[in-house]
């Protein structure tokens, strides 16, 4: 499992004041704390915070390498932005580039970056069409990615497919995850090793009154079809419980009667 | 979702005790809270509380029947004693027969019995040579069973397919969900309608300190892959509300912001 802690977003409250104010205390404890509860990777998020968004994500990641060596997420819908974040991420710890569509133009751009930068790169299965809405087209977007990467020798391995998870209280979004699940089954054999399966967990439940459950329990149905990677709070105990649970019982951990004890020393 | 109430069973004490003594209150009891907790078949097993397990059966169908007309779920390895608890059953009901293996011989047995009854019946994928070890065998033993089935006229809306799930603890067991989801997948596009697939629920985590938190975890991700059933502890809150977001998520409740209250209201 590839859990990649979520808070570092200038969409919160706390880190938006942190990076408007360059308060380093709270983005560090915060990366401290995200750290500890098990993240692979620290996203980092500039959001409005800053009109300069290439200065506020150098100042981020800059920050957050002064108090951990947990790989950094670079999040921006914009390159020069990430190119930015890039230039300040020391090199020898890798780091992830969140992220890219399937556009093929937009992937000719963004993998021969990450690949120079030796950076592993999350692609969205949509295009400047939108967001799909059946099984067939987010496999056929995946299928264009991984060809795509596979021409500009980025291995497997540093490939996160992000089939995009919608809010499932919009009206029609229901029948999303079920397609989205089918999609991941197909995905997951297309090449191997298995190409990596992320999503932004929280969006699910965007707006519902039963955020946490929502949450877990869909993360547990992807495990099951082959998600081993989430954007997602891992400051939730019940939620990453739910994850090491799920991965243990599809044999990715092995069980012990301290299994999640177990697991969550080895993170 | 159709969850089979496991608790009037004479493995547990306090059922064992009543049906030794022919304590009509706390079967009566149990019966009622697990309905209300949204049991769709109240299993009924004597376990070893009488010498005497058809006169056992008789008296716990009788029982149970006297309290709610919640649908029974005959539970025996024995032939005679699943005979006596179909003759106690009020037919106009319906009933579920629990269980039989998927050996030819006692297909050939159990299906008239159960079309004669009007009854569904539970199937184990299994055989007099053992429980399979892999994902082909339990997918052929599936296609035997429902292939008798249809011999028999029995419609796939009233076959249950028991993929066995064993508990995670056991050395070399930890491979076996895995196997168990992918025969899944399999099962449930071999007839249209499908037939049902339900498990044993509580089995997986026999013996181990997380009973609860394996047990819904496992659901919500067999419910990913197509089990619409299970026998289960009904009264185990956290274990209901994750069975009913699962099937939330996969478009078979409907969303609302008050889906965990709507779905209980339904059941």
């Amino acid at each position: 499992m590839i859990p990649i802690g979520e808070r570092i977003n200038g969409m919160f409250l706390d880190m938006k004041k942190a990076i408007a104010d360059k308060d380093k205390k709270p983005v560090q404890e915060l990366a401290l704390r995200q750290k500890k509860a098990g993240a692979a990777y620290l996203d980092c998020n500039v959001g409005t915070a800053s009109d300069d968004q290439e200065a506020a994500m150098r100042w981020l990641v800059e920050t957050i390498q002064e108090a951990t060596d947990t790989p950094i997420a670079i999040d921006s819908q914009k390159l020069n932005v990430i190119k930015a974040g890039l230039e300040a991420v020391d090199n020898l710890k890798g780091c992830l580039v969140n992220s890219c569509s399937g556009d093929e133009e937009k992937l000719d751009v963004y993998l021969p970056v990450c690949v120079e930068k030796n950076a592993s790169l999350i692609v969205l299965t949509m295009t400047k069409e939108g967001v799909p809405q059946s099984v067939e087209e987010r496999v056929e977007i995946a299928a264009t990615i991984i060809g795509k990467a596979a021409e500009y020798g980025m291995e497997s391995a540093r490939l996160f497919i992000d089939p995009i998870i919608l809010p499932i209280n919009v009206p029609g979004a229901q029948a999303q995850p079920g397609f989205i699940m089918d999609a991941l089954s197909q995905i997951r054999i297309m090449t191997d090793p298995p190409v990596h399966i992320t999503c932004g967990l929280s969006n699910i439940s965007q707006g519902t009154k039963e955020r946490s459950i929502i949450n877990r329990t869909f993360l547990a149905m992807a495990a099951a079809v082959g998600m081993d990677s989430a954007i997602l709070d891992v400051l939730d105990t019940d939620l990453m419980d739910a994850w090491i649970t799920a991965e243990m019982i599809i044999n990715k951990q092995i069980y012990s009667d301290f299994f999640l004890k177990a697991a969550r020393m080895n993170m």
